[in-house]
Parts: structure tokens; sequence; C-alpha cells
């Protein structure tokens, strides 16, 4: 599980050495901000070694990516690269406008995979991809499959919902992955190209537009810090300052849809298409950071004060319409028609990384922790080749799978589907998975950080050339305790912080003999450390009630059971029929029990007769069923046993142990 | 307010004339099936003299057509047809692929008010524009403005999406009205040229098609009843069973979208886009009447049945969700984000009104005098120039009202407009007003039934030959005292029927020198009358608490407030603060006290302190602040003082009259 002990390292001498595939000098980092309160680790620090991340990151490894690009050939999103390399695109391209974007976040996660493991395979993928993209690319650096080509729309002509510059914005990031993991090469040329082309057009003397999908802006502002390119920094910053202000057309959905109706200095809560305001914010802290914009960090930080109190789901999910794959007013959190896109919680990751590393607050690596167990780990399916698109915290009906082979047209559904006709998330868990590595630690002018727990092996260097090395050992979230020991020690003192969770109510630390509660927040140890020593920092795994603010008015009356870091559910399969689910009640007297699979909670079946009208003078007094042991599991393996209803806030029985 | 009392009319002897401008043989009424329970009476036969609906359906007279009208001038929606006719079609034609419907309707408003007032200007405005649309006409009888000319693209090549049926659906009802008000004209020989290509095209040995908004069923299947043209009503009962077998392109909404999943005698709820699901729905009656389909009409009332227990809101409106303008599943009813459509009210009133025709069953009625008072009514501005779209339970922040003369872009909003990008539902309001008279009331061998309350007369004739004749006096709902005078006195018995709503718990009836408590359902008096005699129904208009099934989670915990029909909400702007709306919860137990306005209750507002997450290990135990009366007014009113947030369903306190 672990990489064993060595002996003491002198400080400032070299650490043992690792055995990162790729030692490179960016440390294989999804985000390196030139400034902040931590500096993050990347692939190069942190090596996941099984337990919950280590095996999806092994499954997603082994599966996604091949998957991911055998879908994208059979349907012709690659070939739409061949088409404009070639000469022979037609009107019936394949794939909507942002297919070519898919392609881009194969390759991040291709590139963060050699990072992590320095796999052939993912190389040659890499190889032949950036092949068939860069004969696409125009002279002058435009690189798109759906415009500007043959019959195709000119380019720029539907700044609105053409996605041009959101693809380029992938294409970007997968450059920063490639550059962080392997350095310049031939998709980072085409990138360079691309960005170059994107300043000259949109530049303060160019077109005064912006893309109707945020996305160019971060892409910018890494590729930037990873090239040293501050002018890509500062064309982030222009696209930013130019939203809000009615830049773009109205659309039926309106402005908000694309953020373009009030400049993001000024909003107060997110809004509209939630992986739009997402991307937009993690630019946004970007170039806050960047260009020390403290008022424009200040406003992120506030949207996500708001949003996150209001207008975020207890799994972290983020997006309570459907209609517009949005967020909804304050308090508007409904359930069943939760949308929480898988997407969205990759972005929503994104921003509090970027923010935590601006601020080094924790709670937004607890925001973290929240969406990787019940968002993130929801989506892909064991094998790694189906995915959750929406994470409704309410199924009414069980789902119906897509037939083999087949492409499922809608985000709904209920099952973990190959593909879909709007396919973003598959290749954005693959990039997530494939990068976690370098979202678990970080290090400050005294110290290391660790704030999401995995087994893992952490090798870093202070500023000042202290060198600090642990591993963490830990069965974690199966079990509470976390044990991690020092793999080098020090002769002079270092902090080493660890994240309690806020959720951790009796979590205690173990360290230097002696045992003591610590309360949720970062719990700083500093003193040296001896080699071998271990400190044990044990979080309650007792499941747990946990009740919603009542202005949440779709699941009033209703009470959730969470354990650890995961939110629970019960599944319809697990009752005694299959339309129970719509009557259980659950005794909010009861404290929720242990159980192999997740707790147990009592609960009962009150008879709901039929009534010809659902509303009545009296309130329904129904016979209330004999009391029964429920069984909840992680809300993140639901629908893995094959479809079922399932819902996530109980309805809490009035009567309670009295009856 | 009432036409008065006359002398005794012999049986079978004329009974007094009365003043319907356009005497004619169908009696103005919108549904005329040949067979079924109870015959309609129409515009010939009751007219409504004041009152709620008389003041409503003359403020629809004054002003909605001639608004509906300039609005389709001022868009180019009219002149969409002197394009055709010019041969000017170009491709930036104006208004979506059912704006031509919208004239239609507004012609079947316009005949209905002929036929009701025999106002001049409006049958001046029925030649005028009957006049554009005939121009348009192709030689082979199809009429579209879209398809089928110049550069458009060619009839018939959307099925799913283009309207064309649809279109023509609402011009062959249009003709109805006039058949029925006014005789064969020229709009009718527009319409029967329109309907024989329709079957022409698509009969037994043509097109295997259906439209993807049903519509041209219930147009075909009236039509042919009023010209006793037997094809057409086959012709409807051929598109209906087409229909349900995946005939449609998948979209990305999924078949359910249009009905296109399950065959309408098998399916058991309605789905799918709401209005479409009710039109259909409402054809489906017709010809299970006309053909003596028993199986079909068993089909359609097992439909209403789940759908009105399950998935209907307490207002009468149906539509959950806004993303397909649908239903839901069963149980999901979002007060927030319910969309109600006005139309799907309308709607839903056809398919109800063809039931209840059909069968005699008061449960129909019922429900139309609910989604009259709660939909139908909330729609329409005081003045009849502006229009609800979507009728939400909840409003959390107020509506942004357009600017003058904006076409709102959007259904949502909170505030009533002139007009919408898709404006379906002004001149879908102005139909129902101007015909509303032809739902009051009905015949069956041995007496007249009495449906809605309003002042008015009702002058009919038993097949008999027996006439009878009241006038119904009332303040309903503002009163709930409703006199029934007996207009015309008869030597021989009849039955005079008065529909006990099923919230009329309590209610009396006085006639013949006694009171005596009667029940919720058709209270039947059969014996002979004196004119002038009155009958009076009593029906209890305290305000009342309706609880939810507990199955509806969206509203679990909260309590309505009913008067009468009527269901009533608070608004924000009568509470202290803006934001109080949020907070506020009502004692269950202190019963809701009538008002001037409507009704009130108690009701506090505890602290809500801002928490930075919104679900915590123990429920909040919030100050809980001091009683105050809330005061509740009608939902048809809301927002007529101004844009403000606004609730039906409100937070029931725990702690109740004991704090």
């Amino acid at each position: 599980m672990t990489t064993g002990t060595t002996d003491p390292v002198p400080d400032g001498s070299p650490a043992e050495a690792r055995t990162a595939p790729v030692p490179d000098p960016a440390g294989g980092r999804p985000v390196l901000p030139p400034h902040g309160r931590v500096r993050p680790l990347g692939l190069a620090q942190v090596s996941l070694s099984g337990g919950f991340w280590g095996g999806r990151q092994h499954a997603n490894a082994a599966a996604t990516p091949a998957h991911c690009e055998a879908w994208m050939e059979r349907l012709g999103w690659l070939a739409n690269f061949d088409r404009v390399a070639d000469g022979t695109t037609s009107p019936d391209r394949p794939g909507w406008s942002f297919s070519d974007s898919e392609v881009y976040k194969l390759l991040e996660a291709l590139a963060w995979e050699t990072g992590r493991t320095g796999d052939p395979g993912a190389q040659a993928a890499i190889k032949r991809l950036t092949a068939r993209i860069a004969r696409a690319q125009d002279p002058d650096g435009y690189l798109n499959t759906c415009y500007g080509h043959g019959d195709q729309p000119p380019r720029y002509s539907d700044l609105e919902m053409g996605h041009e510059l959101y693809n380029t914005g992938h294409l970007l990031q997968a450059a920063v992955a490639r550059l962080r993991t392997a350095g310049e090469d031939d998709l980072v040329r085409v990138a360079r190209r691309a960005a170059d082309h994107v300043c000259r057009t949109f530049g303060e003397d160019g077109l005064r537009g912006i893309c109707g999908h945020p996305e160019i802006e971060v892409g910018l502002a890494e590729f930037g810090r990873a090239l040293g390119e501050e002018r890509y920094v500062e064309q982030a910053r222009l696209f930013l300052d130019r939203r809000g202000h009615g830049t773009l057309r109205d659309i039926p959905l309106g402005r908000a849809y694309f953020q373009d109706d009030i400049p993001i200095r000024q909003a107060d809560a997110w809004r509209g298409h939630a992986v739009r305001a997402l991307y937009l914010a993690a630019a946004a802290v970007d170039v806050a950071v960047d260009l020390g914009d403290a008022e424009l960090l200040r406003a992120v930080e506030r949207q996500w004060e708001r949003s996150v109190a209001r207008r975020t789901y207890i799994t972290g999910g983020m997006g309570s319409r459907h209609q517009d794959e949005g967020f909804g007013e304050d308090w508007e959190l409904p359930p069943d028609r939760a949308y929480c896109e898988t997407c969205a919680g990759v972005a929503s990751i994104m921003v509090s990384w970027r923010l935590h590393l601006a601020t080094g607050d924790v709670r937004y690596t607890d925001l973290i922790e929240r969406t990787l167990y019940n968002v993130i780990a929801a989506s892909p399916s064991t094998d790694g080749t189906a995915f959750f698109y929406a994470n409704p915290l309410h199924q009414r009906t069980p789902g119906k799978p897509a037939g083999p082979g087949e492409v499922s047209p809608r985000a709904e559904g209920g099952t973990r589907a190959a593909w879909f006709e709007v396919s973003c998330c598959p290749t954005n868990v693959a990039r997530t998975l494939a990068s976690l590595g370098g979202y678990l630690a970080t290090t400050d002018d005294d110290g290391l950080q660790i704030h999401q727990y995995a087994p893992c092996a952490v090798r870093a260097e202070l500023p000042d050339g202290r060198r600090v090395a642990v591993d963490v050992e830990t069965g974690y979230p199966e079990t509470g305790t976390i044990r991690v020991r020092v793999a080098a020690g020090t002769r002079s003192p270092w902090t080493l912080s660890l994240r309690v969770p806020a959720w951790a109510d009796g979590a205690t630390v173990t360290e230097d003999g002696g045992t003591r509660p610590v309360s949720p927040g970062m719990l700083a140890i500093r003193r040296s450390f001896r080699a071998g020593e271990v400190i044990t920092l044990e979080l309650p795994m007792r499941p747990r009630f946990t009740w919603p603010d009542p202005r949440i008015d779709a699941v009033r009356g209703c009470v959730a059971v969470e354990r650890g870091p995961e939110v629970l559910c019960v599944e319809g399969l697990d009752l005694p029929a299959p339309g129970d689910l719509d009557a259980l009640v659950v005794d909010p007297l009861s404290e929720p029990l242990p159980d192999a699979a997740g707790a147990r909670v009592r609960g009962r079946l009150p008879a709901r007769p039929d009534r010809p009208w659902a509303y009545a003078a009296a309130h329904p007094a129904d016979a209330e069923g004999e009391w029964f042991d429920v069984p909840l599991r992680p809300y993140h393996e639901w629908a893995r046993r094959g479809p079922t209803s399932m819902r996530v806030w109980l309805p809490a029985s009035a009567s309670g142990t009295s009856s």
C-alpha cells in the first residue's frame, strides 16, 4: 500500500529517488499559480497507490481513454479533423460543434496518464491524435472542424453557440498537461499557434467578442503560466471583462445562460448554465491571482459563498435545472430534477482548488472532498466504460439502460451510458481521475498540507530546500483511520497539516505517544519528525443524520444520512416492493446504525391508498406500518446493481419512535 | 344582472325570445357530439351577464382580439399570408412555424364573439382576416406560410416540429366556430378545402405520417361533426391510431414529448408536452364518442384519472417541467418550477368537457371549475392585453416586466406580458373566454344541468320539445349564494340539476319553502316549477386549509388555503420585508379566517441566519418570531398589484398554536 519508510534524510539533501515515470520541472500540476497561500503538489510529488481513488484511477487508465477514442472514431468526431485537413468537409459533419473538445479532453487525460505512469500506450495515443489534429490546423493557427472550411459557416459567425473558443480552451488545457508531464512537443506547438491566433483575433484591437461557453479563459491563463506568456493571461482577462455587458446576442434562455448578463466583478451568485458559470469562475481566480486583482478574487469568493450556501446540493452537485443545465435560484434544489451534471462537479473542483491555492481556506477543500465522493465517484461505471451525466438525488422510476453500442440521446436516465449525444462527461471524468494526484496536497513555506486522504506517497521540497516525505496509509472512506507515516526524518521542525473535515465532529489525532481531540479545520503539527513515526488521524465514521435548511422547499420534512464524506441513499431494490420508495418514511429519532454496506435506519411504509385527488381537507392519516431496517448505501454506488429507484432525502416520520 | 322573470310558458310552446344576436342551428356550441350522457348548451342558449366571468368575457371582447391582431400585424405574422399569396416569401419569414395558428385562434375567438354579441367589429375582422388567409391557399387546398413556397422547405418535410397539420387543425376549429355562429362563409370554405387536402394527403392510402403537435385530430373531428362529413372524423381516428408506434423520428426530448411512444389506447397517464398530450386526448374522446369506441373512451378516462390524481397541481394546472413544457412523473409537482402553461389549462378543459358530455360524471366539471378559476382566470391582465404563459405556484423573486411594446422572449417571468416569442396563450385565452357560455350548462332527456355558476340566462329546449328557462343570479365566487330563478313555469315536471362542487362540504339548498343539506355531486330536483320561484344553492365559502398527498415531495410539510373554487396565495408584497416569504411558516392549527381580500392565517417569520452550508447535523432550531396575521388573496389575482414573490403552499409550523 505504501512505499515504506527510509532512514532520515538530512535537511536540504536529496530525498529518496521516487519512481515518477516522467520527472519534469512543473511536477505534473494541473494548476500552478505564481502566487498564493499554498503551492500545489503534482503527479511527480504525489502518487496514489490503491484504495478508493487509486482503484478508480486504475480503472480509468485501463479503460476510459481507449473507450473514448473508440467512440470518437466510430462516430466520426476524429475523422472531422481529417476532413478539414483533406479539404473534404461536408454539410453532414457528425457531432456537435463542441465535439473537437472531447478529443482535447481525451488528450489531456492521456497526458496526465503518461505523467503518472509513463504508459507507452498513452504516449502512442497522444502522438497518433496529435498528428491528426495538427494536420487540420490552418496556417494562421485557427483550428476547428466545424467552421471556416469549405461549405461550413464562417469562423466566429456564431459566438453564442458555436463553441469555437471553447474548443480551443480545451486544446490549451491539453497542452498544459503535455507541457507539465513531457515538455514541449507537437501538441504544445499546435496549441501555441492556436493561442496566438486567438490573441491576434480577439485582442484589444481585434473582435470585441467572447465565447458563449467559457473555457478559453481558463485555458489561456494556465497555458500562459506554463509557457511564461503573460499576454495569454492578459487575453483571458480581456475576455473576462468583456463579459456581462450583453456582448453576446440574447437567446431564448436569456443572457444569464452564458453569464453575459452581469459583469463577473459585480455578480453575487452563480447563475445560468452551471459548467459555463464554473469554468468562468475558475478562470477569474487565475486572472485575479496572476494580476494581483483582489477585487476580482473577492468577487469569486462572494459568488462561491452564496452559491455554496444556497444553490448547492448535499452531494456538492451544482445545477438545479434540466432546462438550461443551470443553477436555480436560492433554495431551488429539487432532488428529483437535480441536474448536477458530472462536468459541473469537475468544474466546481477546478474553482475550489484555485480558491484554496489562493487563500488556503479549508472550506474549499472540504467542498472538493464532498464533490469527489458524491459527484465524480458516482459517474463512471466500475470498469470505466459507462458514465452518469446527470446526478439526481431522487430517481422515481428505474432508468432504462441504452442498448449495447447505443448513443444515449439524453442526459437523464438513471443508468450509466457508454456515450452520449453530448458526451462531455466521459472525457471530463477521465482527465480528472488521471490528474487526481495533483489535488491531494500542497506545501507552504513551513510544511506540507494534506487535503484529501488516500493511500499515497508524498515527496516534496519546501522553498528553502527542506524535503518532506510522508506516506499515507488508509482504508478511507471505508474506515476513518488515516495513518501518515513519515518517510524521511528531519532534524529541524516543519509543519504537517491535516485537513479535519467540517463533518468530522469527534475526530482525534494520535501522535508523539498521545491521543487528543481535534476540531474541524486544518490540524497543524509543527515539530521535527522521526523517520517511520506515524501520525494517526481518526475520523468518526458512524453514519449520521443531516438536516436541510428549512428554506430548501423541495426537501422540507426530510433527512439525509451521511457517513464520513459519503452521502448515502436508499435504493428501491432494497425495499420489499418496487413502489415502496414512494411511501417510505424514516424515524428521525433513532440514530442510523453502521452497516457493512453503509448504514441502516428505522423506516416504515405507511399505506397510501389511491385517491382521486391529491389534495384533501385533512392531513392524511395513513396506516403507519411496521418499523423495519432500511439499508442505505453510498450514493456513488447507486444503480450499480441494476436500474432502480433511489432517494437521498428521506421523509421523516412525524410520529418517530413513540409509535 | 339577470334577464328577470316571465309568465309561465306552456310546455312545448316557444320560450320567450332572447336576444341572441346570431340565432343559428347549432347554438354556438364549441363541442357538439352526436351521442353522450348530456348535450351541451351553447352561446345561443346561455348568455353570461356580468359577474366574475361576464366581466372577464367583456374585457376579453373589448381588448384582446384587437390586441392580438395588432401584434400579429406588427410582427409580420399576418403578412406571411400576403407573402405566400404574392409569391414573395423569403428566408427571413418572421415567427415560428406555428404562427399561422395564432391567426386561426384569433379568428375562432372573433367567431365566438360574433355569436355571442353580433359585434360588427368582430364581423369585419373575420372578413378582413379571412380574405388574407384565403389568398394564401394553394389550389389543392394546402395552406401554410412556412412550407412549400419559393425557397421554403417542402411540404411535410418536418412532421416532427413543423406544425403544418397543427396549424390546419386550428383553422378547422375556427371554421367550426364560424359555422356554428354564422353558417358557411369563405372561412368555412377555405377550411373545407384544407381538410380535404389533409384527407387526400394523409388518408389510408396516403402518407403514413402524423403531426408532432396534435391538434389536427380535434379540428377534423369537430369540423366533421359540424359539416356531417364522417370522413373527417375517420381521418382523425387514423391519425390517432398511427400515433404511439414511433411513427415520428426520435428527438432529444424523446418520443414521449409528442406522445409517439405508446399508442393512446395503451397509455396509463399523460406524459410529455402537456398541450400536445391534452389536445390529443380531447380528439380521442371525440373519435371514441363518434365511432362508439368504448375502449378508446375508457383509455382516456383511465389517463385522466391517473394524471389528475398524481400529475396535476391544486390549481388544476398541468405540466411540471419547463424543459419540455411537459408532465412530470407521478408526484413530481414542484410549485416553483411548475410550468402549468395557460394553454394546457385550456386543453385540460377541452378534455374534461368532452369526457363530461360523454359520461355525465361530475368529476370532470369539478376539474373544469378549478382550472377556470386558477389557471384561465390567472392569465389575462384585467384589461385583457397582457397574459401569463406559465402559472407557477411559487415565485421566489419578483418578475421583471417586459418593456412597453417588447416581445417577451421567455415563458417564465412572474409578470403578465403583452406578447411572447411563442405566443400561443393570448389567443387561446381569447377563444376560451369568448366561448365560455358554451361550457356552463347541459341538458338531458329530462332536464337541465348547471355546472358552472355565473350570472346568466339559460333558455333551452329538451328533446321532447319541453322548454326550460332559468336565470342564475350570483356573486359567486365572492359569495356562495347561487339563486336559480325559474324564468318560465312548466306544468309537467322536469329535473333541474345543480353541481355541488367536491370541495363544498356543508352546502345547502333552499327550495319549495325548505332548506336542507346537500352533498357534493349533482343535486337533482325533479318537479314542475313555478315562474319566478327561486332555488337557492348555498356553498360554504369559509376559507379552508388543504393538505397535499404525502407523496408530493415538493410540498411536504406545507398547507394551502382555498376558498370556494379559488386557490389562495400569499404575495411577498403583503409581508413586512421582501425576503420574508422565504421564512414564513403558518399555524396549521388555527383555521384560516375570512377576509375581504380572501383570507387570513396565523403566521410567523422564524429568524433564518445565513449559514455557510445548508445542511446540518441537527434540525435547525431557529428563533420562531411573533405570530401575526398573514393575508391571502386569490391566486388568479397574483402580481396584479405589481411584481412580487408569491407562494400557494405554505410551510406549516411544527409547533403550531401551542407556542
